[in-house]
């Protein structure tokens, strides 16, 4: 049965988007996430080209990964050096990958003004390094730098180069539309051309800059293409690459062929929301299938339509991408998703009880002061047990004092706290990295003699966005902390002008959150 | 000369998606605008539906509209009612435009599960409902909403739905892909049958569900449709219409089909930031065309191949829609970049001098550290003088202390700071709405005195990022701070463990490149 080939550039093509930066660690996470939801090959770098890529490489070697094959990037060697004294070729084969992707000049216009080197050089560049690679590496994936700008620009040039590199052995011959300048039909047109002549395995990269790189891509596998490149999120130069999150579940509902198995579809919307987390990128909310809006009805007829036949204003059901279907406005629809939301925390609400509109009212008004509870489902869970009255407090604050001092070059982060528990108070002080890193260091300094389980919290990951930015450092903040005791992880949310405030929020309810399921578990 | 008619529908689509409101003053201002660029048909809302629609065909009558015309739009009339009491019907008359759009169903499912009528009855109504209102207005539009679903489920009555429009002579048939779920391929097959069945003008109306409904529009253009009906920006319900920003260069550039002059296209860009603005959206950065980051070169191979020949990576010339090219620094940059950047400030530095490695080597190690000057131009430029030594302190830093206190359930944010001026010492202290708001206040306030000009300096965007997150709050934060005088705006960036220490940094850098030009300016 036909299957096609993820190939996922994200961490390479997609860090070239404007803004998107990926540390190493960040890197090594997307990859075990791409692993997992069942990409076939993996674009980790450019070796050559930076520091970074380089220990990426020597890192991902050490990950367990079930599924994925790992590619290093590189153009085709330098025209002046040989393989053997390339820089670049040779930080490929020090990455100890089994895959290569090597990216040459299919376009008559780059050969002459970018390398400035003959049309013939250009073919032993492409030759030599394919097939010194295909000695040394498992397998060579040919990318053929605007394929279709370079067949516009000289048709047999641009066939020829691909009929060179499979000469050279490359398993893979990819086609791209770099500039992403290209319309479907054209692009069905020139396949028709490569199909006639070409019969190693073909693949598609598109990008965005006519709107155009999903459709370009779909065509392309309609045309018999086995191999998409691709980014989460459609991240990547300029207007981006295709995105990844449109093009799979186009390929598996819409053309019907398998790319990933079900189970892993149903993970497609986490995989979005995470990487653009990592990436810093504030989600784009109406992205097809994975958007927070992709499923949102707002018109009333909609509405009212969906309530009787979902089909009559959605495509598909969310479920099978791992979104939900939203219901703005309508105060009762609003009802239905706090009991829906409820039933995700076993808590059983009914949707006319006064609790439930009373949830609703609290919800609405916290998200328009700024709160969010997708990050944090743990404020969300207190929220819902504070109008239950199943909620308990552990401890009160008499107050706090946060410093940060700068003397003679050196820096150091003091904070003292005052609580009252069991009606004994507490008075103590304890230093920290940063600020809030003091402040979360003295609160539990003074609890853990209490609750002694808070010994085994700790936090893992500290979000900041800045909300209404526009007024600069008056402007709100909203943090959101995600916590662990090693075994479950839980996260929460505060929102204040103070980002001290804000982090003081999440961090009581985080601890709050634990102690409630402590003593719960104890009953 | 074959012409395609631009039919926005901004105003009404537009404002069903999630987060877009527009008042009536907003709907006049933009239809002024619409009007401006040349848009044949603006649909200006539904006055049935809500008395602000209403108020909008009241005022825009007023209006002193060169080209497009107004249209107000519609569903069919009631089953249970006549045209005569129908009051959809009636607000379309009450709202005097010459031109009406309908929207009818050709789904059999909508028919039967949403109107719950016999398909016979919902022909009367279309037909009923046309044929009444062109006898009293110039031109109605037929939008025959689910097309293409209703073709797949029933080929025959979907068609005969088109046919009865046609029969109670509507001037036009749009073709809706109301779910946004058709792919080109089949919208293509569908579209051979439509034109061999219906002779009237036909327009194609597609959201962008599957991330097709450009590529849907333009396919459908190059099929004969002569009318396509989208949004600016692709506001729209769930996902989106298609989005005109793109179509319109599209058919303009890449079918060479005529729909707005040439001097119109370079008001594209600015429309589109417009529309953003006032339907109060972050704009898409990598918006084909339009976006911010469309023509934005971040590779180091991609930069340097532009400098050689624009056309490499660029698939038209950003100005003709009022675009500009944009170079951005990461360490993804090779000494291209830096050299190109460089001239931006007037500061001319060749590839190969050792001060352009210099900075390129710095620039490396600083973003492996997590610095970023994609946002944070000033503190690039501030690299650039100090490699070329043109730069100069303005102030020695004695230390500073900042204080956050909860006491008694009352926050306050004080900031204390010492600094040497020009060889005198300055030590103050401010309040503010948090820390770094209080630390800015008070290093303005003690350099202010020194300094008049930076009276006029204040901040307008903070953004906080923190990087490698998986440690907690130890983990580093990078800040980015924009800052305007008024006239210019620049971006500064600061990186620690200590967020208060990273806002520092980005801060001092803020102050310090005011202070630069002001002094440049001088001499």
């Amino acid at each position: 049965m036909r299957q096609i080939k993820l190939y996922d550039t994200t961490l390479r093509d997609g860090a070239q988007g404007e803004g998107v930066v990926f540390s190493v660690e960040d890197k090594l996470r997307v990859t075990e996430k791409l692993d997992d939801i069942g990409i076939h090959y993996i674009e980790g770098g450019w070796p050559g080209s930076n520091p970074k890529d380089i220990e990426y490489f020597k890192k991902v070697r050490l990950l367990n990964l079930k599924f994925a094959k790992v590619s290093a990037f590189s153009s085709t060697k330098k025209a002046k050096k040989s393989v053997q004294e390339d820089s670049n070729i040779q930080a490929l084969l020090k990455s100890e990958v089994s895959v290569v992707t090597i990216f040459g000049k299919t376009w008559d216009l780059h050969v002459h003004d970018v390398l400035k080197i003959s049309l013939e050089e250009n073919l032993e560049l492409v030759h030599q390094t394919i097939s010194y690679l295909k000695g040394k590496v498992s397998e060579v994936i040919f990318d053929a730098e605007h394929f279709f700008d370079g067949f516009k620009s000289n048709p047999a040039y641009a066939i020829k180069v691909l009929e060179t590199a499979v000469d050279a052995n490359a398993g893979w011959i990819v086609l791209c539309d770099t500039n992403g300048g290209v319309l479907p039909s054209e692009l069905k047109k020139i396949l028709e051309t490569v199909k006639s002549k070409i019969k190693t395995n073909v693949g598609i990269h598109t990008h965005n800059d006519s709107d155009m790189a999903v459709a370009n891509t779909i065509v392309a596998v309609e045309e018999g293409v086995n191999m998409v490149q691709g980014t989460i999120n459609g991240y990547g130069e300029r207007c981006g690459n295709a995105n990844l999150c449109s093009i799979i579940p186009n390929i598996q509902f819409k053309l019907k062929i398998d790319c990933v198995p079900a189970e892993k579809l149903k993970k497609l919307t986490w995989i979005s929301r995470y990487v653009s987390e990592i990436a810093n990128q504030s989600p784009r909310e109406n992205m097809p299938y994975v958007g927070n809006s992709a499923f949102a009805h707002k018109a009333g007829i909609h509405v009212d339509a969906v309530k009787k036949n979902p089909k009559a204003y959605e495509h598909i059901v969310p479920e099978i991408v791992g979104n939900h279907r939203r219901i703005l406005i309508s105060e009762l629809s609003g009802a239905s998703n706090v009991v829906y939301k409820a039933l995700e925390y076993n808590i059983d609400l009914h949707k006319d009880t006064p609790q439930t509109r009373e949830i609703l009212a609290k919800l609405k008004e916290m998200e328009h002061a700024g709160y969010k509870y997708e990050g944090a489902d743990a404020s969300f869970e207190l929220i819902i047990r504070k109008a239950l009255k199943s909620h308990k407090k552990f401890f009160d604050l008499e107050g706090f004092r946060v410093i940060v001092e700068n003397r003679n070059n050196k820096l150091i982060s003091e904070a003292t706290i005052k609580i009252k528990v069991q009606g004994v108070f507490e008075h103590t002080a304890a230093e920290g990295d940063g600020p809030v890193n003091a402040l979360d260091n003295a609160l539990r300094k003074a609890l853990e003699g209490f609750y002694p389980v808070l010994k085994s919290v700790r936090l893992t990951d500290f979000k900041v966005r800045v909300l209404d930015a526009k007024i600069g450092t008056a402007a709100k903040v909203r943090v959101i902390i995600e916590s662990t005791d090693g075994e479950n992880t839980w996260g929460t949310v505060g929102v204040s002008e103070n980002i001290i405030e804000a982090s003081w929020e999440a961090l009581v309810d985080s601890i709050e959150f634990r102690l409630l399921k402590e003593k719960e578990l104890k009953h």
